[in-house]
């Protein structure tokens, strides 16, 4: 009554370059999908990982779930039998990747920014065009239900014409002042800071909720225009022997502010910003229609704020919706009314505290003792309505059961 | 430069009992544990999934990716090749499977209530210890980390000496009268209500964070007493060829209101219902002490809110953690700070859509046509900053560039 | 064309017993009437203020207002030209002045609690329905603008039948257990603790709200069992020349937590207490209903959170509703949508800053230097606007303009 | 015992010119401010009130309880026995009544804006300053407590550097397209729209808050560009007999939106509107600094939201921080902590219902039997503690006390 594969799906073979942080975020949804998607036409198979680094990205396979692991692009994307490039490298290598990938014949999933310069993505889009390829960027915040839900009600006119877009993508790590010049804040790695890796999220929202910028102004500023150099480059312990911390200088911006009329007439706001503090990672934003409003931050990610001009006058106000129900896309997948994203987490924690127990040879914490007394405490609750009088727990000792 | 499998990992064989929205949550957590936890000294091994029904179980186990299938859960439990029973069956199965794995020497993974009883939980508690085997019960709010970040407060003595534990469970499924007569609202066969289903995630909670309850008196209603037979009873459509529809009578609670006083002198409140609008399922509670005060609540499980009572005096208030920082359970294992639990989702749902485009044959949104555009509004922004001036999108087109 | 007073509208001469805290509300109460509700057929005259210390009594004469000062509340209550009996004094003594009050035909407003004893409370009850006068007990609350709303929407039957009634009033002021034993700490003086000064509040709105109550039952609980001594009776200074801080029982309540259940079926759940660190002076409730849902918190008394079970399927959620509209009690006499309660002290403190200023003989701030400062930035950008460019805030320099 | 005056008091005889929305909220200042601040060296004596239309301004002089009343302003200003004159005109009025009053000696309040141009306000100030005067605009929203704890921090460096200003004043009473074409929207009368209307309040605080202004750039717009005639023009009712409406051209902003360069580095971005739907006046800044971050919303006037980055690692968090404590400005004058501003209407709205109350001949609500039924719940309790049972309300009728 054993069968190791369920061969009846049609599966799509991917293989991905990088591995980092986006490749682990897209690992999980490669796993998650086959499981919470089942009945999606095609299910993607975990084919071939591939990293520069074999030790790093051979345990990235491993831990991640892949088949098959290759240490150079070229060679994943030459393989007859991989039909989708996922690219989750630093920005520099996406161009060369992506277009060799398109030539390959080679659907491309690539993440954000889309690549160095403008005119580098254009030759990315026209290689994919060229080649006949399916090709998506990867602007993940989309894919959360209550900008779904966002976009439906922008679409259905429900909050009329649109007036405002401001939005706010403010983080707080460089704050600290001795926190080290890593390569994000070289703008000959990096291209630039806040505004390319924050603001476009918030461009992609906006054209994606709003439609087509019509013009813009910004501006941008560095706080801390010193950081002390990672030890590695002589920096931190001190080389020369002296406590003296050396210093290089930021070329990148802390934060950029920005202002954009709309082809349709919407004016909108913008601010991205790593020196913001209590802001972790705050992706956040509002509409403001003829109709009616709405606004979404991504820290509270299962909720979208509502407000309708044609409410009741007595009774306006903004509604706090929480996405989870029916009427929300993707919850039909996941879990009932009310439980919010994230509610499976504690499933995969508490599995890891049993198996961690066992392989520590101890109890778990809660055990069926935890078990055990609940049930003291519940029974003795429905004795104390029985019999409408205060029952101490002594009454549900075992001799009194 | 090919390995299937990691063998090098130590694993548990696990057989689950039972399959549908518990089983899904568990089985979710034996994917996830090896890529997100895979530094655990131990790894689950999805061996065998049981379940009455042929059909609808290997259905689930294809999708929940178990590699074998069981129809009689006694099998699963005498298997040799099986170190760990998770038991997801509704709780009147508990108590057999319980015992007879324990006898069979496998470690018990039960779902919560233990048992329909407090006897039959005590007879599952000592089966498990006179086999010497592990055993835990599924209360998985235990493990968000904001409620890990609680514990930690109280045990540390942060929050001074308990003085009050208020804690509700709210949903509001039951509140159309219109909703059937389904087997939950049979005593016989549910053995209770919201006190049981919902009341026991707060008794358990109250234990973790409180300690043990000394007394405790209650109350319930039933606010909806007859309910619409379900069709396949001869209810809603009506098998006399009649439009009457059928009803009959409710025989558990729509909800429960209790006290307790807990045996180091805090004073609990406690209230469960199924008749609450608006609370699709409302897991929160607020802990007051004699040194400060928290506060959760499951809609917005990423969250604690904390209060100090010896913050500088101009300052005072609540504080709303995100428990996505380092110093915060688990976060090391998923996103970076600020990055909430449920952060991955967004990346599942945009692989859905790129899989069902290439599937479709058509290009998914967004494409590297809206990567393009973001980048044209980025630079754009950048050259208005170089520039100091308005820039309009059409200097950004392709000859412009 | 002067005129002193207003002769023409019918007036009611208030006399007032107790001068301290409620008696600060009160008056503010009598001094803003006539100018926010001026439409009102009859207008309070504030005629004599009663208080046994006369120095601090005549200090607060002058300080709120009052015509003319009594010592002795006999004499108030004797007067032929007063025609309401505003009673602030301690609880112990409302007994006697009410029903003396009342045989004098006098109208009563007295605070609440009415009396120490419910047969007390019947005793000023009688005495007031046998003289014919009209009587009022100050549950203030009730006149939030938010708690109205809150009363027409169960009125108007917009939440169905109600099912849950759940309120907390919690302070924080006995936490620290070195806060010395004043008299409301001590039962022979204060009757209770908690549960009648802010239980009673609590009650009052389930009944307004809600309707009567059925049942009930309770507990209370004192956590911090003694306290020191107020310094003049030999506390905390230590009369007998040693460093021991002398310590005393508290002999009432310091929270208190009780169920009911209602006439028409509902279910209660109360929690009122002065040991809840961060809850300065919550006082808020939750009703649960077969249509929809309200809650409301005094510290954002502006607002109330409703939600209904009928609006559309993918916008369902609690609105925040600012009761500041045309269509909420008490707005028209106060101040334009938006503008919260709360608003006319910014011009209070305003000139508060203005008049200390001349006394002072300093420039206020804001001066009209900072008025031009304020026009500067505003035509600047105006400028930056017509002439679409950054304008430098040195352009509008006085030759400048 | 009686005196009709206080005479010890020093005061400064007020004449007001302009009795309408700012107009109240002055003359409850000048009425507050007695009672409130009765320690202030000086206190306002509410001489003379000032309005073209004679009838409407004497209704207003009663009700808000001025001692005289003038027609002309010129007048007003003349008199030897007024020390300040506080203006409340439309704002084309006030450098003529300024220039007047300063050159009479007077000290001046003058509402915001100062006036229609940057030039004029000048010209106010030379005024002043050339006659010695104390001069203020009435800049309101700096005197919230929240506000000045919002100061406070910044000036004792507990945010540290600041890098961030960002705020709004969003409104929604444009957003209708059938709102009548009023004098406000006419350039010709009212000089600008929403930028100098609620854009005035923004600046005025982020000088206060941040410091001087370094360059500007912004946009604005008018989303309905026609609207009705009020029906005094022939709009609305269709003075030709017809059913058309005829409308007319905005020639005002609905919205403005810009961004600013501080002189001390800090990037601030600006949006005023009256076109965002549920918005009915939110005035609302966020600062974030190098050490910490605040944020206030006058829609919740009495908290200030705090965030410091050296709170302790596992419960970093924005503190909501209740502004009514003893730590806190003004808070001593008005009410105990957690009592937020506007506590004392709740007495006003009492008092009302009484006097109405009496006037109509009816028990007002909540009387005395509101008062003993509270009393009956209360002692109800207190017995079901005290026997450890459930106490029906019956037990406590009259018969059974």
């Amino acid at each position: 009554m054993t069968t190791e594969n369920n061969n009846k799906k049609k599966t799509l073979r991917v293989g991905m370059i990088g591995y980092k942080f986006m490749g682990k975020a897209h690992s999980n949804a490669y796993r998650a999908m086959p499981m919470f998607f089942s009945d999606a036409p095609l299910q993607p198979e975990m084919a071939v990982l591939c990293g520069r680094n074999a030790a790093g990205a051979e345990e990235a396979r491993v831990q991640f779930g892949w088949q098959e692991l290759e240490t150079d692009w070229r060679q994943v994307v030459a393989r007859d039998d991989i039909d989708l490039i996922d690219i989750n490298t630093p920005s520099d290598a996406h161009l060369e990747i992506a277009v060799e990938a398109a030539r390959s014949g080679k659907h491309i999933l690539c993440e954000k920014p889309l690549a160095l310069t403008l005119a580098d993505s254009r030759t990315m889009l026209r290689a994919a065009e060229e080649a006949g390829v399916k090709h998506m960027t990867g602007f993940n915040y989309r894919f959360s239900p209550a900008v779904k839900l966002a976009k439906k009600l922008v679409e259905e006119g429900r909050l009329g014409k649109v007036h405002h877009f401001r939005a706010r993508f403010l983080q707080d790590w460089l704050v600290d002042p001795e926190f080290p010049l890593v390569w994000r804040l070289k703008k000959e790695i990096a291209g630039s800071g806040a505004q390319s890796d924050l603001g476009a999220h918030l461009v992609d929202l906006a054209r994606y909720l709003v439609g087509e910028f019509e013009e813009v102004i910004g501006m941008t500023e560095t706080f801390v225009k010193e950081r002390p150099l990672p030890s590695e480059e002589g920096g931190q312990s001190g080389k020369d022997g002296t406590d003296q911390v050396q210093r290089g200088p930021v070329t990148v911006d802390d934060a950029a502010v920005f202002m954009a009329r709309f082809v349709d007439g919407a004016l909108g706001s913008f601010e991205a910003s790593r020196s913001a503090p209590g802001h972790r990672s705050t992706n956040a934003f509002e509409i403001n229609g003829s109709k009616g409003s709405l606004r979404f931050d991504f820290e509270r990610m299962n909720e979208l704020e509502v407000y309708f001009t044609d409410d009741a006058e007595d009774v306006q106000g903004f509604r706090r919706v929480l996405c989870t129900d029916e009427a929300h896309a993707y919850s039909e997948a996941w879990w009932p009314p009310g439980h919010t994203i994230g509610f499976e987490h504690t499933f995969t924690h508490e599995v890891l505290e049993f198996i961690s127990a066992i392989a520590e040879d101890r109890q778990p914490s809660p055990s069926f003792v935890d078990g055990v007394k609940c049930q003291e405490v519940l029974e003795a609750v429905e004795r104390s309505i029985e019999e409408r009088r205060w029952v101490n727990l002594s009454e549900m000792a075992e001799s009194g059961s």
